[in-house]
């Protein structure tokens, strides 16, 4: 049985809320069927009535879509509630509906600051709900491989991970222009938080780089700009990372480079071997090795890894991209939810989705990254979360 | 308000059935509620189940899902049915469709026959319904960009163009295996028709190039091979083309190119400028100049047309593939049915999906191409179709 | 020791003297001493000047040359004579140079007509002479680990060729240009034979496929055009081949391809695997197999063959190009006579150069393409050379 | 006329030599005459002899061979002298030559410390002679291209630069093997001084990024580590930049990233747009626009400055690689000094090759790398120079 939506944020022009309707209905996993996509009211309206929602669930403000779901019966109201907004707004209504009962979808970062989440970490564990965090890039087949390659020792012991993720669409003054609604709410510190790029995609790529090699950030000295005139918040950053066992790696996030799309880009070496990943050619990884040639990876093939073939779903050849990716945690998160419906035990593949874990230490990253911009030591340490 | 989808085909372990729920599912303009998955209603039965359908609303055979869901209230029926059978069952359940005042999807190649594509054109001109045909490749945005780019004039006269279809999958007698039925119907000639692989990949190559260019071949030299000991349906051709207007060119479709995936490629070259798309690489479409650099068109930029624009959901930077293609065909024909019933005129961009004459011409292409391969004269004609 | 080497051919201007130059300075085993540059006495001196050579060794015709060299004392005189004529002016000094106890290099195609190939293969049997054909793409490493990968049986029974050769240089009517000296001879009846593209890159692209797949094309289909108004020679076609040992192949070889440059290419299939180069990306080989991922082979790493590592210079990660391939033939055959001249047996490595086989097979190429292009029939058969 | 060379270093087996060899003999412009190849007489009795060199031409010593060629006739003896042993033996031949009266190039990084780099400087100074410093990259015709972007101003004015230098090939401990001399005294603080991979490859980064930015290094800070247990000089770093103008950027080398070749990869952005280049793809250059397509410039095309094409010798299509760009640099400096002998001015093609400028500001960046690696401040000072 599909799980019953609710969606918070997300009203027309936004551009995740798209994003996650998109990545919830493509399995067929979830209906939408309830909404406060705004908090003008008309919006929300209109938001719904183009999605074809029933009037009576497009709502004016969140509260009224949490009291009113929790109100209806339990084989109609909504199972998960998606909360889509910028970032000011995630953590109240967050709270909200897991205290009401609601298992949450959040887009990241996953609060406003640490101490919010570290707050929304208790509220979870008190609750016994779910909470699931959209980074979307961990969804993708091949960053699943490479995850696996990694776990699997193959490459031996890791030394070095490069992560980047180089924008150009912040390059002008963007958020003076009035119709560039991203823009400005991802630059301004009120609703942004006190990161502008290391929030926005600093923390994908602080994500990314921990997930597949299974290593933590343990210090790290960065280097933070605003480089737009007029800016608030950093559109620029590098950042030198020690990493546990050892390792150690540079980050890289930008949105003043000019020309970029999303290149985000993963590279990872061992002592036997290295692989590369980016976005741009999701469906590849490159593995390399010391004293033999390359290889090529691909989504679909029959070789790859169980976590890999699940969270695929055409032979290798058909293109899977950004929403599909974004569709798997959707996907394995519907799965460890109808899984403990059924009583059942979760597959290891179900649970493999962002949670609050990385919440935590997103928002760390955060925190950390920012401090070490402003400080004139080398070395900053990440806290233990 | 979405369109209510019927399915026939695709039960449990099909490959197609899965990619059309998906496309179909994605931008969430058609609801799934009614199927006859299979000729073994056991098999039907489970599927329909496993999909979340009522269980009333789950057939045991297409007559039956024509016959009962025609029987059903209007605002409770469904509205277009999908095909997804393999070839040799396309045309009855089609037309029995068509006949009954519903409109079809059906996937490529439309029937098993010429003749039965020119009977279903007459059914279908004489009922007033709509068909879409899902020829895949015509919906991905920089191939909507390449037709555009070529419509404008800016490459000059087209003088040639180069069709490819590289697959590996069947470099071994894959049908001799029990559990691989994709390969055993696709090489049957009871269910495929009296082509192979010109039926299953170059009736897309053929397409593409054709949809491209805008122009039509008008005759063609073929060399038809059956390359695998045993098979008894073509799996490698490649075939000169002469084109209307002038041009040239050549499509090659194989299946026994070890080690590829579906590599399919366009080149297209005028006398100012040429073009290359590859489905590798999906959101890329490189233009060439005589006498400047090339240039990098992407999926999702500012810069492209109406049409790339329009089968686009996402900022470039953010893939799409090929799930994102199939879907655009199921949305545009759903905004044409819209437009109709809300008593509106289609866009251009609902209107754009491939649909009979896209059918009578890959029919005759498969006739055509296997006549060549036969000949010992250098060039058949084309039918004026 | 050095080589002494003479040059008929190549004055300012020209195109292929000047890489004849290079790819025979670039390891040092052939000093350029004399020179028949042009039919006009002064730019050959003044080639002559430009380059440093002794006064009395440029000469105004290659008859001196020949001559003049002759008549030096042994430890003087030019031993290897290159010919880097236009098509018409390669047998008669070849010709003469052979019988007056020269070693030559001549540019592809290795003559004006297959008749005077067959005349200089039995003038170099009776003079017992040396003779080398510099089909430059047979110089690249990654080529030299192609053929050895087809030969070592990895890829199982080859089944499919696909060779192309897009240009876009001869788009226009460059002939009409007073100063296009490449283009005006090249598009020349008079001065290239029968052929013109297919003369000029389609004999590269046969070359390269025999090499590489050790197979024979044995008839083969063509679709000969001059697409450029005012033209006299072909700029484009495109050739179905069938291959010795059943396998078979496509060939293309254009000039009109706008916007393209040299982009050589070829591909192979077997039953067990494929492979795929490029000149654009000459230090690689992709190596794909049925079940496993595809790898990336690289010039100048340790896993490669001995014929690959003799053909490169530089570790991997260096990249060489076509001043090196070109270069490894004129190496290839300074090797092959010093261990002449010392009396040893020249390897493997050295007496792999395209010789007077290769120059016989192409102009077969050459009359049997242009035949097929002309022909009703399906299939022209390839004469036994 | 070619200028007479001698080298000092480059015996059988030094990799560096060859290659000095093959870029000074690429364009026919020196001859290479003398030789003291090794500091072992018979090692470089040998390689005198391999290469056809007149027996009292080849030297047991450097002194030897700069005071016999002295003695020599002006019109017989070496005008240049290439110096290509390690590290500690740059200065004292580069000295002796210069005031001997030879020009001279050195391999990079250019002395064994800074204070040897200034006295050199004053040398040179004192002397009228000139230098030639290798290092290489800024010797690739796109490189070329890439300076001359920024220069224009089309990017706009320059915010940030990343450049990248991985290599695997030190991964292991190579340094313990008996027969890898290359990594014996590239890893030992007695030849290469205080630094292994800042010194090897990070100087070639580094000015690299000087080079086609025009912008100074102002401040940086350094993670500098030895990755590979037993090792004695840093082989691997990370390095955040402080550029004038206010931009700023990030150098990567290191030689622990297993199974790569070496991919120096630069990238530099303006507010107008980007740039992309790697070593592995050397002949493209990517430009990249705000708003419109990015764009693929290319080696030997029409369009390129007149600083591109200078350093190109073949048409576009014609791949040229690592050998070609060393050899623009002996073949620049070959052009300055045949200008000077002929009392004209150079061109600024000739004069474009790097000299003692780019040595000093090389060795003050080893020195304030390493000392940075050391400090924890975060910033360290770069001297002016």
């Amino acid at each position: 049985m599909k799980l019953r939506l609710g969606m918070i944020g997300g009203g027309q022009g936004a551009f995740i809320g798209a994003v996650h309707r998109i990545a919830s209905a493509l399995d067929s996993q979830y209906d939408l069927v309830a909404g406060a996509f705004s908090s003008n009211p008309d919006t929300s309206r209109a938001t719904g009535q183009a999605l074809g929602l029933a009037p009576d669930r497009v709502y004016g403000s969140y509260q009224e879509l949490i009291e009113q779901e929790k109100a209806r019966l339990a084989a109609e109201r909504v199972q998960v509630i998606s909360i889509v907004t910028p970032n000011h707004l995630h953590f109240a209504p967050a709270k909200l509906a897991l205290e009401s009962g609601f298992d949450v979808v959040i887009d990241k970062p996953i609060t406003f600051s640490l101490a919010e989440a570290q707050e929304l970490a208790d509220v979870l564990k008190a609750t016994g709900r779910h909470l699931c965090l959209t980074h979307t890039y961990t969804g993708y087949p091949m960053v699943k491989e490479a995850r696996h390659l990694v776990a699997s020792g193959v490459l031996g012991t890791i030394r070095k991970a490069y992560v980047e993720y180089p924008q150009g669409w912040l390059s002008s003054f963007a958020e003076g222009s009035a119709d560039n609604k991203q823009a400005a709410w991802r630059t301004d510190p009120a609703r942004s938080g006190i990161a502008g790029a290391m929030g926005d995609i600093g923390t994908h790529a602080f994500n990314l780089l921990e997930y597949v090699t299974g290593l933590q950030v343990e210090k790290l000295c960065a280097d933070i700009n605003v480089v737009v005139p007029g800016r608030q918040l950093d559109d620029d950053g590098a950042v030198l990372l020690r990493l546990s066992s050892g390792a150690s790696g540079v980050l890289v996030a930008t949105q003043v480079a000019a020309g970029e799309e999303n290149n985000l880009r993963l590279r990872v070496y061992g002592d036997q071997g290295g692989l590369e990943w980016q976005q741009a050619d999701n469906n590849t990884l490159l593995v390399k090795w010391l004293d033999r040639p390359a290889e090529i990876h691909r989504t679909g093939a029959s070789y790859l890894s169980a976590a890999a073939r699940h969270n695929a779903r055409v032979p290798a050849g058909h293109p899977e991209g950004y929403l599909e990716a974004f569709a798997n945690i959707y996907r394995n998160f519907a799965l460890h939810l109808q899984a403990e419906q059924a009583g059942e035990t979760a597959s290891p593949e179900a649970l493999d989705y962002p949670s609050i874990a990385d919440g935590l230490r997103g928002m760390a990253f955060v925190e950390t990254v920012i401090a070490s911009g402003r400080s004139d030591q080398k070395w900053t340490e990440f806290p233990s979360i």
